[in-house]
């Protein structure tokens, strides 16, 4: 019993580069200007460590409720740029692949619902598929929360599950989970940062990944 | 006599991801989605040899005419939705530097103006510094005509320049110019891309940068 746990934006929807301009933009709007790579750099993380740590390069703490107002404001200026989400490069064949050939999959995303409802419907994920977002934890990634939450659910051994996700935070934490994990460049990280964070193996898209799933050993 | 040439979007200010979300919606408005790592991955080459690499991931050719309409229109939303243009952490400081001990440089950019001519503002640049943009050349990046009218209208030799930039392009120019050159992380490119790309060291933004010139010897 092989499963495969997904990352969303980023790994299976073309979201990164609206989130890192929502970011910035929301950032710019409460007087703390930064860098777009240290933003992009620091996306997939919970959205409230997230903040912070974009605060700390900033130089001063953020209270509570600035966070929070950070987080409104980014989800906002990020609904209204970006109202359509688009599957990256393979990824609705990927999934359908997966389910007729019997491979069990999931998606464990530190994004939240509502917000990730439309990401959902565009790659055709319906009730039958096991989706674990950033409420159902208490600790988003780079904590392992997620992806355990979501290898419980699947009921397969962490040692059988792959993480399939494009930031060093996902492949930290499926470390951190006791699994194996597959790089995507569709997030816009190089292929050796993954490499070296631990990626068993690194793809352009989810549509590289399509045609290599002989590598990973999950088909029988 | 030493010079620094640099490029100016990723490097000297902070525009990579606004260009990336100008050109998806440009792209994505005429019909042709295209994933935004991809379009990251291209960023810094000339708009028309950028629409065309495009084109060719979509599958198709572009007419002359819907080529310069995506270039058009990639224009517009970027105004539109980047009205500010914000110098990347330390590119001021390290520009008033070089000029306070006279180390020489100069600007080459695949843009144009009066495009840039915000960015210039911005940075404090003056008519007293080279800059070099599109129009003068008849090839932009990756072909090394950009560095080469820089590094002559400084009367600098190739070999005493070194090319500043974010994008493996830069790099790439800077060796067919017969020049050294530093990279910069502050585009989103990764540290291993830039160094197999030939970068003689990679920092990660004007601010480190302008710690590290004694690694260059460019100083007296």
């Amino acid at each position: 019993m092989h499963a495969l746990i997904f990352d969303l934006d980023g790994t299976l929807i073309d979201t990164v580069y609206a989130h890192v301009f929502s970011w910035q933009r929301a950032f710019e709007e409460a007087g703390m200007a930064i860098d777009g790579w240290r933003i992009h750099r620091r996306i997939g993380m919970s959205g409230g460590l997230f903040a912070r740590a974009v605060a700390r390069e900033i130089g001063r703490k953020l209270t509570d409720e600035e966070s929070q107002s950070l987080q409104h404001r980014h989800g906002e200026i990020f609904m209204e740029i970006s109202p359509q989400r688009r599957p990256l490069t393979g990824a609705v064949e990927l999934l359908k692949f997966l389910k007729e050939n019997n491979v069990m999959y999931g998606i464990a995303t530190s994004g939240r619902r509502p917000e990730i409802d439309k990401s959902l419907e565009a790659l055709g994920v319906g009730d039958d598929v096991v989706v674990v977002d950033r409420g159902i934890v208490v600790r988003a990634k780079p904590a392992p929360d997620l992806f355990l939450a979501c290898q419980q659910r699947l009921g397969v051994s962490p040692l059988e599950c792959y993480v399939v996700g494009d930031a060093v935070w996902d492949i930290l934490a499926a470390r951190r989970a006791g699994m194996l994990s597959v790089g995507l460049l569709s997030g816009g990280y190089g292929e050796d940062e993954l490499t070296s964070a631990g990626a068993y193996r690194v793809y352009r898209d989810p549509s590289e990944l399509l045609t290599a799933l002989d590598e990973l050993g999950v088909l029988d």
